[in-house]
C-alpha cells in the first residue's frame, strides 16, 4: 500500500505529520505551493501535480483527499481518473456530503477504483496526534486500509460503520451534536454572564469536568478559552457554520425526525452572523401598527 | 353606574375618548397633568388625585385602571381602599398578570370592593374605535358593567370569561399567540427578501389579504407598514416586549404545554436587542479551540 | 383561449366548478373516472385520455395542471409534449416546489410552450368561490391568462410575483407562515387547556375574532371546529403536512434566514406523528443511567 | 465538626457511604425507618426523629440535607431550628432552587445559623465514589467545611461558587445544559435510527467517545445503555424532569437570555409525556377545516 495525500490544509497537513510519525512515506500534493512546501519540510514528498502525485505512488495506491466539500472533490476525483489504476483507493477523509459520497462511490465502483467515505472528528489536533475515524464503504477495502486507520487515530478510535455513505453520514450526525451541545454549553453561560452572581466562567468550567454530569472535550475547551481571555472580551460572537450541522438539519427534515434542539443550534449560528434582521424590523413596524410602540429609527 | 378612570396614557386616552363618544361621563385622573389636560379638552372632567377622582364620583362607582403593569395597580389600588366604599367595582384595564388580577380580587372582596380583570385588545385603535373585551371575575359584577363593556368594544367584541383572573388569562394567551403570528409572518418575509426573487412585499401582503389562508388583521398590518416604508430601511429590527408572551411561556412551562413556537418567539425577540452575544462568543471560541476556525476579533 | 384542466381532485374540481360558474367552458381530464363522471355532471366536457383532451381543446391552449406535487407533474408535461403545440400556456396550479417549476419553465420554453407557475390559496372553498392566486413566469403569458385569474379569484385576489417560479415561491413561504401561524394558535390553546380555568374555546375564538389583534381566517376555522366538537375529543392529534412547510424551512437553511418558528412547527408535526420516540428513549435511559431515575418499560 | 445527615435516598444514601469510606461519623435521618435501616447497616448511627439527630450531634453540627426541593426542605430547617444551635451549619446538597437557598440563608442568618448551598452532580454515583460540588454561601463557612466537601468529591471536584444561592444556580445552569446536551444526543441518534443506514449504536457511541470532538460522560452512558438494549426496545421514551431544566429556562426568561436549545430540551420532555395533545387536535381539525384533509378519528 502506498500513501498519496491531496490537501494540506489544516487536516491534511497534520495528517501527514501524524502518517509520517508513524513511519509511513507519503506522496503529497497542493494547490498551493506554500502548502507543498511545508509538507516538505515536514518529510512528505511533495509533488507539483495531481499526475506527478500518481506517477511516483507505485500501485495499489491509497489516496487520502482532505479538501473541502463539494467541487474540489468532484474535481479531484476527475483529474485522478486519467491515472489511477483498476484496484487503487481513494478515501474521502473531507467532510463531504454522505451522499455525493454514495455518487462518488457508485461512479469509481463502474471505473474499478474502490472508494471510502471516512468522517474524521477530533479536529486539526486529533489529525496529528490520533483522530476518531468513521468509515464507509466495502468491508474488504475498509480492511485493506485497516491498518492505516488505527495507525493515525487513537486507540479504540475507529469504527467500520458499513455501506457507503455511512462514515460520513454518521460523521454528520457526531456534528450534528456538536452543534447542539455548544449551543447548550454557551446558552448556559450566557445564563451565569447576565445572573447577577459573580461568577469565574473558567473554574466553573473546570469544576464542570471534574465529577459533573456534563464533563466532556467540548467543556475542557470551554475552560481553555476562559483562561485565556476571561469574559471572552477580545471575540465576537459570530458563529460561522460549514455545513454538516445544516445537512443534518435537512436529513431530519426528510427522515421525518423532530430535532429542534439541532435545528436551533444552526439557526443560531445564522442569526449571529445579521447585525440586523428583515424579520425583527416586521415585528418592530407590526408593534407600532397595533400599539403605537415607538419602533427605533436608524 | 359612575365611572372613573385611572391612568390616561396611550390606550387610557383612547378608551376615554370612547366612552365619551358614546355619552359616558367620565371622571379622568392621571399622574401626567399633561394627560389629564388632554383627556380634559376631550370632555372628560380631568381632576388631581385619586381623593378628588372618588369624591367627583358618587356611588355606585366603576373605577377603570389603565395602568402598567405591576406596582402601579397595587399602589394605586391601597390609594383607592382610602376612599372608595363598598359596592363599588374596579375593574383592571391594564396588562396584568393573571395571577397578580387574582391575589387582588380576593384581597379586595375582604374589603367589600369588587374587582373584575379586563383584558382589552385592538391596540390604541380599538381602545378609540371599539375593543375586543375579556372578562373575568364575579359573573353579577360583570353584567352590572356589561352595557359599558359592550358600549366600548366592537359589536360581539365581548365575552364574559368566567372566574376572576380568566379575563387577564386569555388577554395573555391571546398575546402568546399574537408573537407567534408576528414571528411566523416576520421569517416568511425573510425568507422572500433573502431569495433572489424581486418580491414586493406590500403587493404580497394585499394579495395575502385576499383570500389566503393566512388573511388576518395582522397581514393587514404589515400591508400597511410596506405601504409606508418599502423594505422598511428606515427602522431597526428591535423587538420590544411587554411581558405576556414571556408569561404565556412561563405558565407553559408551569403547566406542562409543549409551547416551542411562542418561547421562540420570546427569545428572538430578546436576541433582537443583543448587538453581540455572550453565547455567540463561546461558541465561536470552541470552534478555534477545537478546529482551529478563526475568531472575528472585536 | 381555450381552457383543458388536467387532475380533479379537492382542488381541481372545485376549480373547475368556479369556472363553468364563470361561463367558461372546460375540457377536463383525470386519471380517475369516477372523478371524469362528477365533473361531466357539473358541466365540464369530461375527456378519457390526454391525447382526447388536447384533441378537443383548440389552439390557443391553457392547459391548468392540479396534481399532486413531483412525479405526476413531470410525467403528465411528458405526456402533453406530444400533443401541445408552439403558444400553448400550461398553468401548473398544484403545490409544486418552486425549484421544479423553473426547470420546467426552462425545459418547456425550448419546446415553445409556456409556462406559469400558480401558487393557490384558499383551500376548495376558495377554489370554489374565490381563490388567491400568486402567479410567477413570464409576464405577457401572465398577461394572456389574467382575465381567466380574475374571474376565478377574490376580487384583488391575483398578485403577478415575477419571474418563473415566483408564484410557488410565495405560496410556499405562505404555507411556511401558515404553519407557524396554526402552531402558535394550537399552543396558546393547549394553555388555556389545561389551565384550571374552565374556558368555552368556541367563545374564546369567537371573541378573538371580534376586535382583537389575532382575528384571522384561521381563527375563524378554530372557532368553526369548536362548534363542532366542543373539545375536539373525537379526533386524534396527528398533524400530517404535505411540503411546503419543510420547504420553507429547507429554503432557509439554504438562504441563512433564521426560521425557528416555521421550523418548530414542522418539527412538531413529525412529533405527532409518532407514538413514541427513539430520542425519548435515550434520553430516558441516559436519566436511568446517570440518575437511578427510573425508566417506564413497555 | 460533627456530621448529621437527613434524607437517605440515592443521593443521601450513598453519599453517607462516602463519608463512612472516608472515616467520618455519621448520625443520620430519614422519614422511613427502611432508609434507616439500611444507613444503620453500612454504618451510620440511624435515629428516629430530627430532635435525637440534633441531640446525638454535638456541636459544632454541620448538618446535610439531601431532601426533594421545596416543602420538604422548610419544613425540616423549621423542625431543625427548634434545637440547633448559634454557629451550627446546614448545608442544602439537594436541588434546591437557589432562589430558595437565598431566601432560606437570610431566614437562618437572623437566627444565627450558618447556610450553604451545595449542588451536587455525578448521580448517586458520583454520591458514593466523588461527586462534583458547587457550593454558595459565606466564604468562611464554605472554609469551615472545605474538608469534607474536598473528601466527598472527586480531586477537583469542589467550586466555592460566591455568595449564597451560586451554588444552587450554577448547579441548575449545569443541569439546563445537561438537558441541551441530553437532546441534541438523542435527536442525533434518532436521525441515524430512521436513516436506511444499518447503524450499530454502541458502536458509534464507543467511537465517538475516543477521539471525538463530542467525546463525554454523556456519550459513554450513551454506550452502556445500548450495550444493554441494543435498540432501547425495552423502554418507553418517556423523559420526566425534576425542576432545574425549567428553572433554568425561567431564569433566562427572567434575564433576557435567548436560550431556545435548553427551553426545547424541557419542552421536549413535557411533550414525551402526553399521549396525545390539545395543540395537534387543533392543528388537524384547521387543516381539516380549510383544506378538507382528513382527520384521524379517535
Amino acid at each position: 500500500m502506498n500513501i498519496a495525500l491531496i490537501g494540506l490544509g489544516k487536516m491534511g497537513y497534520n495528517l501527514a505529520l501524524n502518517m509520517l510519525n508513524k513511519g509511513y512515506k507519503i506522496n503529497a500534493f497542493d494547490l498551493s505551493h506554500e502548502n507543498v512546501k511545508k509538507a516538505k519540510i515536514a518529510g512528505a514528498n511533495g509533488v507539483k501535480s495531481i499526475k506527478e502525485l500518481i506517477d511516483m505512488t507505485p500501485k495499489k495506491r491509497i489516496v487520502f483527499l482532505l479538501l473541502p466539500a463539494g467541487k474540489a472533490v468532484d474535481d479531484t476525483i476527475e483529474e485522478l481518473l486519467k491515472y489511477l489504476e483498476k484496484g487503487d483507493i481513494i478515501i474521502d477523509s473531507g467532510n463531504s456530503h454522505y451522499k455525493d459520497s454514495i455518487r462518488r462511490y457508485e461512479y469509481l465502483k463502474q471505473k474499478g477504483i474502490s472508494f471510502l467515505d471516512c468522517g474524521i472528528s477530533g479536529g486539526p489536533e486529533g489529525a496529528l496526534k490520533g483522530a476518531c475515524l468513521m468509515v464507509g464503504g466495502e468491508e474488504e477495502v475498509f480492511k485493506d486500509c485497516e491498518k492505516i486507520f488505527r495507525d493515525i487515530s487513537v486507540e479504540e478510535g475507529v469504527l467500520y460503520t458499513g455501506k457507503s455513505g455511512s462514515g460520513h453520514f454518521v460523521k454528520m450526525v457526531h456534528n450534528g451534536i456538536e452543534y447542539g451541545m455548544m449551543q447548550s454549553i454557551a446558552e448556559g453561560f450566557e445564563v451565569m454572564y447576565k445572573s447577577d452572581f459573580d461568577i469565574d466562567y473558567e473554574k466553573v468550567a473546570h469544576v464542570f469536568n471534574h465529577g459533573s454530569v456534563v464533563r466532556s472535550w467540548l467543556m475542557e475547551l470551554v475552560e481553555s478559552a476562559f483562561s485565556k481571555d476571561k469574559e471572552l472580551d477580545s471575540i465576537k460572537g459570530v458563529m460561522h457554520s460549514s455545513g454538516e450541522g445544516k445537512w443534518t438539519v435537512e436529513t431530519a427534515l426528510d427522515l421525518g425526525v423532530p430535532a429542534p434542539v439541532i435545528a436551533l443550534s444552526v439557526f443560531m449560528r445564522y442569526r449571529s452572523l445579521e447585525d440586523d434582521t428583515f424579520s425583527g424590523k416586521i415585528v418592530a413596524a407590526l408593534r407600532n401598527e397595533f400599539g403605537g410602540h415607538d419602533v427605533e429609527l436608524k
